[in-house]
């Protein structure tokens, strides 16, 4: 164990709940836990109990019973954070969560830091740096495909992958270095081809990873979708259906989350972030005001634009809105929605279809966002918008800035390594390069690791994990 | 088990937390969860798992692994509810809790109503209905002596007490209708004086249980004080400087909770509900606005005036604003509060102590809300204020507005019983009124109970309790 002190903290979410969950990891977790519970089978304690397994009993301050609890005990090393590890269920009251918490305090636990249980499960070599990201990641991901990112990196997925990058670069270096010890005979027993062929092996492997970032951050942090259109075209109308639809159980039950997530949808799976504009105003005069310019900037930020019509009033107007608009989407997709579609006959949308807006390269859909009709087929032009590759289960995606940058130090690293031997630069030259790269693989792991960055890393999670 | 369907609940906090408990409960919770649990100790299942112990695994969805979690099982009858019982404690993201909730529902669970895991126990005998109750006024007590009083209760302080009343009732009833078996022989077997010593015995009981609600309502739901004074008094710095003493451990963590409990201060374990009132301002014109009419109304609301004063801005519409709090609060306990005290020297203060205030009949505090001088003082006052009976442990308070009502009537049934046994009237009336007295005691633990007492009485739980 990396830690002498004992920590405590409520794992499970904030406020009031049926239950919650108090973790104690540490040293002492089992010892400080005796003194304030009392199984109800006398003979019992925590130290005694079996791990894995629960015990019933009271939490006592003194003669007074606090709660009526389960507690389960977990010996080091089989448990999260690799530790002696004891988790109080208590009922979820504000008052009995925070007296648990002092009393526990009052015995010699200390308040755990925020990602100090995962912290110490990665000093402890329960999982990498890696994986340990993947655990907050996990935890915040609120679509399948994020989800499904964050299991696989957590799982070991990207792990491996980097395990295997490095024994791939410390064969090369060994071979490379072999050389070196031998330097003064100026022998080469590297066969520099072969040498250039797993150069590049290696780049096409790191290569890959670093381009897999841009799906990577869309799958975790959702794909930006602009709407655009006059300010009584119906957005918000849509954009309520939208993410009605997607609220499934949980938001029944909790009706908390939705501030949070207000702008997110969800559809099968892959996340959308709605960007909020301005309604444009179909006069003349207003349409070259802040409001529209604040609009066509936020179309650079989107890569899918839907621009919304209102059908039940068409004006001449519309063709400068487009003129401002369809420029500026040559490099995104646009979706043209004619909404209130049940306002008008088929003979209008008839003209609609032929009008001059075909000329415009968009997907159309008629829909109403009112009677949610046709809105399905929006979703679906979203996720054909979208136009995302298949992810198997086994690809390695990489979502985390943090690893991002350091893979595209250990390209640069390679890509100076295969140079190098391309132009017969000396082995110690080229053995530094690749040492290099392996460095930076090994910031992401965790194997090579600063303070600095583990606190950053873990101030970044939730008290409790 | 009364009720063949198996629920499942998030039992936990809603929202993003660390960990999550998801609570399976009925007939098929064991079956329903191994058809979407795999052990990683693959001989196992949750229907060989020991009771009371916890596997670690994946739950599945097809073959995708849609979280890594810990699984704990409770066999009929020995679980919160009575029944087969699946607790499974996931990753706290709300996508997992969603989909876990979502596959439990696919293979046959209903999602829980309010209340309703512990309606089953209540259902199943696991506990009556007083302490079924107290479960919930557990899960949402925020003081010390709220927590205290239903701690007593669920654990079946009141039960007990209604039980014994119950057996006295009983026996009195007992005595009076073997009296109407031989009812043609008009004989009386039963002491008349003994009798109505009995009665009397009863409803002294239940009077003090009456009594006790008054006490019990304050614990449970705080003392109302309300804090009158100029707007530029100090009201907000004094407030936020009691609120925060009282913020523990838990909203240092959480951040989330002070909205919903702004105006509740804790001392020593007692809630004070603070009443808002709009500043007085000491213009001569304005005193008798809109704003100081809701203020005197806001008076007759509290038990507690505290009449804040800025001792910087000493002024003759004081003596107004006096004429118009003091002869308000004579059924109250009023605590003048001398504010700003560092802004002025100790010869001024003296000059304060000696002045006409000293004739209003009140408790005087000299502070700085400021630089928290003395604000200790007015704790301590507050609490004299509130002027507590000690309540032992063993004491049975009542403070649910339904038991209450059902212990008035019950009073009134056994001072018509003692009534009618001292006019001697005839035995069957008397017994009639020592059923009704029993009925309504009954209809506190739930042994006489409809449908729709049962659902308004659960419809106020949590989701998950």
């Amino acid at each position: 164990m990396n830690d002498s002190t004992t920590i405590c903290a409520i794992s499970t979410a904030p406020g009031v709940g049926g239950v919650a969950v108090i973790r104690v990891s540490g040293p002492e977790a089992i010892a400080i836990c005796d003194k304030i519970f009392q199984p109800y089978r006398e003979e019992k304690s925590i130290a005694t109990q079996h791990p894995y397994t629960l015990s019933y009993g009271n939490i006592l301050r003194g003669i007074e019973i606090l709660d009526e609890v389960l507690v389960a005990v977990f010996h080091h090393p089989h448990s999260f954070t690799g530790e002696d590890t004891v988790e109080i269920t208590c009922h979820g009251s504000l008052f009995i969560q925070q007296e648990i918490l002092k009393l526990l305090i009052e015995n010699g636990c200390q308040l755990a830091q925020p990602g100090e249980f995962t912290q110490r499960a990665f000093l402890n070599g329960k999982m990498d740096l890696s994986q340990a990201e993947a655990v907050a990641d996990l935890i915040t991901s609120s679509s399948a495909a994020s989800h499904r990112l964050a299991m696989n990196q957590m799982r070991g997925g990207f792990s491996k992958e980097l395990q295997n990058l490095r024994s791939q670069l410390l064969d090369f270096v060994s071979l490379l270095e072999l050389e070196l010890d031998f330097g003064e005979e100026d022998v080469e027993f590297a066969d520099r081809t072969k040498l250039i062929h797993l150069s590049e092996v290696i780049e096409g492997l790191i290569t890959k990873l670093v381009r897999s970032f841009s799906l990577g951050n869309v799958l975790k942090n959702g794909i930006p979708v602009v709407i655009v259109g006059e300010t009584n075209a119906g957005k918000s109308t849509l954009l309520n259906h939208l993410l009605n639809d997607d609220k499934a159980i949980v938001s029944d039950i909790h009706g908390t989350t939705r501030d949070a997530i207000e702008d997110i949808v969800n559809v099968k799976g892959i996340t959308f972030r709605f960007i909020d504009t301005a309604g444009i105003r179909d006069t003349g005069d207003e349409i070259e005001n802040l409001g529209i310019k604040k609009t066509l900037r936020k179309i650079e930020q989107a890569s899918i634009v839907v621009w919304m019509i209102d059908t039940t009033h068409f004006n001449k107007e519309i063709e400068y809105i487009a003129d401002q608009i369809v420029p500026r989407t040559k490099d995104k997709k646009l979706i043209i929605v004619f909404n209130k579609i049940d306002k008008i006959s088929p003979e209008e949308q008839l003209i609609l279809e032929a009008d001059f807006l075909s000329n415009i390269p968009a997907e159309r859909i008629y829909l109403s966002a009112k009677y949610k009709k046709n809105t399905d087929i929006l979703e679906k032009a979203l996720l054909k918008a979208a136009d995302l590759p298949n992810v198997n289960d086994n690809d390695v995606i990489v979502t985390n800035m943090r690893h991002y940058e350091a893979l595209s130090q250990a390209l640069q690293a390679i890509q100076r390594a295969g140079e190098g031997l391309r132009r017969g630069i000396s082995a110690d030259f080229v053995s530094q390069d690749i040492r290099e790269c392996m460095h930076y693989l090994g910031e992401i792991t965790g194997e090579i690791s600063t303070d600095e960055v583990l606190g950053n890393i873990f101030s970044k999670f939730c008290i409790g994990k």
